[in-house]
């Protein structure tokens, strides 16, 4: 793009619009500007263009404004959130227009008597979730990123999170929203009722079609009662096969509100970088919570913890005490930062069916072998949704070679499992390259839709389907 | 259509397609014909054709082979399960081609260890939920018509039902689905997996869609643990607003897993037809289960009753008898039984926010006053979805005109307090004159999706959207 293409483009971003207010803050400073490059992907494996601006809106309008100056300059618009992503889906194309809803954050309403609140997109899931909690109410979608990612970014990956396993994910808890088109008009779908069928689910259509099929400018989302007092199980194992046995047990008999596993490397990850005294020899560790509220919460625990025992378990503690409860799941929720800090990293985010469960553990530790790489394995046991994360040297290319060989390789296991290749994270730029293998014939139906809705690909081309 | 290319349509239909076994079974005598007019959709307000041709396939070929042979004959397609809807969607357009899944009725798999199964598009709710019993599962969606009405039908119109407010509508029990498409190739899109974001959410596009974008010939539903033991409440109330309130304060602190409404109207259609000792004075009765489990439930629906109290109730009865709560729960089962027995019926299906409950209750009665009409309001409270049901006699042209008018007020009443035409029971041919009110900027887009879909309008042309 030359420097003259640019200023007008900048120029015409700044001017015009309804009333006149442009597309909010211009972002033009080069240091600012490759700062919306990437996301949190690993930048081994995706690449990041430059764009050729970044702008700010703060209303539909200047949403409206940024995407029709973009189809007038012939340049790709990438909406963007918080930058959380963790498959590209937000990286910066070369010569784009990034459109970040980072000061959309109004909470336009919160209707406690419908129990549902209205948001601007670049709100930040823990406010949705404060604002929800001053109404007596819960936002229950809940993913790792909650402190940090937008309810914007949230429905553009129908983001997950260790709640979703008897909550839902965030598709589950949109009920509506707007959305700024390809032409540049602002259309409302859904509904604010909490059951409807009239014309197609095209809010269903929209979450998780990260960014490539429009902006969305406001969500109406489902709010629920808070939950009851929770009880919580931690139980370790020593097999994998034995985990997987308690985790069929547990799905098909009891409705826990966080089902969680976590492997031996990532026990060992935790303990390296802050000591729980976990036994490092066990194969795995469980955690289950029950939210129906006092004695209930731990018989139904108790019940868990006993099905862990039947299936082999060396060790099941249940406790109804909240602090203790925190304890025991402490360690899950450091498994991550874990993993990172014994290399570089590579997240995946596999799904299988969940009689397949112990079939994936089992093909995970294969791979492991056969690639020579390590693999701490955690995630979502009730949604069989696993977040298998090979840690390597990235100063050795062996290493990274054969890392990346085991990240494909993990792919193909969920798929040959009838798995999916991302059960939250989304495709972004990460997983394109096993689309075809996961949609197979229906790919092309995928691309009619986007014809349909973005004829010219003005947003987010080559990301998503 | 001349005889001769009636001939011609059957003659093609019954040769040719995958392996020679044409469409499936075809239907000519003109009796029989005429029994796959109508679904059960007041015929005063719906039209229905005759059409050229009724086919009754077993496999997915051959649903292939008659949407091919449609296609080439220029003729429309009408989608059609048990015929049990209520909106017209399955009524026959005249020189149609009837499709009716009413033979493809396997159980392909079902797969406890995964909580799924996967079953042909004819076969009966009632059937499903029985598969799923002989694993030790549950399938959870269960519309009023759950003992004839088919799983395609029932994802044509996403059903609802009682235990929706709790387990979701068939749109969230639908993991995948097999789709013969307009140009009469067959796609597979979802997912065996719960949790996956791998390309669009097509399968909730297709749920809902009322046959107008292609034929579903298999799905792939989500089953559930078990619920547990239940417990029952039944309570009057002297006012609706005093109802609405109660409603108020349990969709905002409890799941219960039926909550249904039933007014002053229907508690009189219901004695007067099977007296069941109801006080018919009351202005409404509230019905809702817990199914917690043992004392939990117990405990739930006494929380429940206590609020009830609260806002006024003037009885409220409890039970952890399975036996007395299917006593209490009787009233409600017979509440559309009893209102047809008055005389001819509209049946309406709207849907407000849950906070605009008591607003429709309210306007419902001015509506009836209004109008000179009997409404008998009963339905699912705890998702905002009511059934006011317009009882009228067809010998009197003025009363039928007035039902008429009063059916078009429901509606409106509906949009007015931000609600849907409908919330479970579908367009079809019923809800169309109100659908643009409805969708508004967005229709449009719908309009966008058929075409991608559906480019020549082959599928249920004039219905749904």
């Amino acid at each position: 793009m030359t420097a003259a293409a640019t200023a007008r483009l900048l120029d015409d971003l700044a001017t015009g619009g309804s009333a006149g207010s442009g597309a909010g803050d211009l972002v033009t400073d080069p240091e600012v500007l490759a700062s919306y490059q990437r996301d949190q992907a690993a930048p081994a494996l995706v690449p990041a263009g430059m764009p050729a601006a970044v702008v700010r809106p703060r209303t539909t309008a200047q949403v409206q404004h940024a995407v029709r100056t973009a189809a007038a300059h012939n340049i790709p618009v990438v909406p963007r959130g918080a930058g959380s992503g963790l498959s590209g889906g937000a990286n910066a194309i070369d010569r784009c227009l990034i459109v970040s809803t980072e000061l959309m954050t109004d909470v336009t309403e919160v209707d406690g008597a419908s129990l549902l609140a209205t948001v601007q997109p670049g709100l930040v899931n823990a406010q949705l979730r404060e604002a929800a909690e001053r109404e007596g109410l819960f936002y229950a979608p809940d993913p790792a990123s909650w402190e940090f990612s937008t309810i914007g970014g949230n429905i553009a990956t129908n983001a997950g999170g260790l709640c979703c396993v008897k909550y839902g994910v965030t598709r589950d808890a949109l009920l509506g929203l707007e959305l700024v088109l390809a032409d540049g008009s602002a259309v409302r779908i859904g509904r604010r009722a909490r059951k409807g069928v009239a014309g197609y689910d095209l809010t269903s259509l929209i979450c998780g079609s990260e960014g490539t099929l429009g902006i969305v400018t406001e969500a109406t989302m489902r709010l629920i009662p808070p939950p009851r007092s929770s009880a919580t199980l931690a139980a370790s194992f020593p097999t994998l096969g034995s985990a997987g046995a308690a985790i069929q047990k547990i799905v098909r008999n009891s409705t826990p509100s966080v089902l969680e596993l976590m492997d031996r490397t990532t026990i060992q990850a935790v303990e390296a970088m802050a000591p729980q005294e976990l036994d490092e020899t066990v194969a795995a560790l469980l955690f289950a919570r029950s939210d129906l509220g006092g004695s209930a919460a731990l018989r139904e625990v108790d019940r868990m913890a006993a099905w862990c025992e039947e299936a082999g378990a060396t060790l099941a503690i249940t406790t109804d005490e909240e602090a203790e409860g925190r304890m025991l799941m402490a360690a899950r929720r450091l498994a991550y930062p874990a993993l990172e800090r014994q290399g570089a990293t590579l997240l995946d985010d596999v799904g299988v069916p969940l009689g397949q469960i112990p079939a994936l553990l089992d093909g995970i530790e294969t791979i492991a072998q056969q690639h020579g790489v390590l693999i701490g394995t955690f995630g979502h046991a009730g949604d069989g949704n696993m977040h298998p994360t090979i840690v390597f040297d990235h100063h050795d290319p062996d290493a990274v070679a054969r890392a990346n060989e085991a990240f494909v390789a993990l792919v193909r296991l969920a798929l040959s499992l009838g798995g999916t290749v991302t059960g939250e994270h989304g495709v972004g730029l990460l997983k394109r390259d096993f689309l075809a293998a996961e949609l197979g014939d229906a790919h092309a139906l995928h691309h009619a839709i986007k014809r349909a809705l973005d004829p010219h690909g003005l947003f987010n081309p080559g990301k998503g389907i």
